[in-house]
């Protein structure tokens, strides 16, 4: 609680938009698969009820653009999509935004 | 790791739910605000640069219809904006949002 709760810093632009890049629709999906390890397209997408290939290309692109996702090379000289440190760092929000979603919704 | 990177569950349709909750535009700036206590209208938009009048209404509208904001009675009858107990378990979503921001953006 704020002792004079009619003032405050302003909310920070840099959390705002951290929030907004992890919870755009299937953002946070994609996040999720790869936090298992670095995963082909067509796993990505089994993976998620609902995600088109359109829109999946169109996130991964955001998420490379945002230096959270990588391709590397995979078996075979498969592409994979695998989080980079960046990415990996954000295991801590998503595993408590899963435990908020278990526990209230 | 996932030691089968071809297999693995579906992504839980209630954390991508609760990802895009938390991050719809402006929505993590007034959770932000609300987690410092109780605040009017006014205040909240005063912490939050570029935040309208018409979608701070918007946001509000949302938020408590997902249970997570309250009106309460504020001094002198002013209405004041609350989480309820299920938006304050965000607490540390928000947190780890801010700490992985601030860290890596």
């Amino acid at each position: 609680m704020n002792a004079r709760p009619d003032e405050g810093d302003p909310v920070c632009p840099r959390y705002q938009d951290a929030a907004e890049l992890v919870g755009r629709r299937w953002s946070a999906a994609v996040i999720r698969v790869t936090l298992d390890g670095p995963a082909r397209f067509t796993h990505i997408q089994q993976r998620v009820d609902g995600l088109s290939a359109r829109l999946l290309t169109q996130r991964l692109r955001e998420l490379e653009d945002a230096g959270i996702v990588e391709r590397v090379p995979g078996p075979a000289g498969a592409v994979r999509y695998s989080l980079t440190n960046k990415g990996r760092a954000l295991a801590r929000v998503i595993t408590e935004l899963e435990r908020w979603s278990r526990a209230w919704t």
